[in-house]
């Protein structure tokens, strides 16, 4: 087993935990034990990964298998691996963001799919070099699972 | 404190920590655990987000602050989560991977940088809907450091 312990917090107006819906503006704020020094340069960045443990899920509602997205019959039954939702090995969510502003310890960033509250593991700024080099292939049901995602 | 638990391990022929040079192939074997449904479907997808542990990486050199990346004067002292190194808090590792094949509970893929050995603890589909919706602004410095990283 590996030990991990949160390095800060997401401050949102979104409690509830919905499928759709994330266009909303949130911070996250570091945790005590870090200072300002950890986030050093960081405004010279657009974009960042932003790891997080789905705290709100089930541990009994873990997946290991194949199921269904969203439990919707329409799409096809796919690994847990092949899926992003919550409800998998570890809990672990995980975002690229934009960031809006800095101030002390705490980011303003858009685009996290993350409610009040949620804890962060890892913060990482995105480089060019980390994006996929090639092309993206994806099958169709993922386009119609994103439709409503970033309204 | 979050319990993390591997989900799968990387084979590979790298056993070696180095900084550059991550233009392999390698393989990423699911654990006793799980079965192949866990994998089901992903051959739809083209590339695949790896969560990693660096497990190698030595506790008592992380970092928490601001420092020269790679040790190297020439570039700007910039905070642990500026940097994507990995004596940092958790030692959690992120790449983007090209999906080359997978056989039973083995994905064969292009482009991560974990050598032998290395504890997985999440796999996800990267969906087109997950990249960064903006042109994508980092430091100078950021190249320079990237120039053999893949090569």
């Amino acid at each position: 087993m590996i030990q991990i312990e949160p390095i800060g917090y997401v401050k949102s107006d979104r409690t509830e935990i919905r499928d759709d819906h994330w266009n909303g503006q949130s911070e996250i704020v570091l945790s005590g034990s870090f200072s300002e020094d950890a986030l050093a340069g960081i405004d010279e960045y657009s974009h960042l990964e932003i790891l997080f443990h789905f705290h709100k899920a089930d541990p009994a509602k873990i997946n290991r298998g194949a199921a269904h997205p969203r439990n919707n019959l329409d799409w096809p039954k796919v690994g847990i691996f092949v899926r992003r939702g919550k409800n998998r090995p570890n809990h672990l969510g995980l975002t690229v963001v934009k960031l809006l502003s800095v101030k002390g310890k705490t980011l303003c960033v858009s685009g996290l799919d993350a409610i009040d509250g949620t804890p962060v593991i890892d913060i990482k700024p995105l480089l060019r070099g980390f994006l996929p080099k090639e092309e993206i292939r994806q099958p169709d049901w993922a386009d119609e699972i994103m439709k409503d995602y970033w309204k």
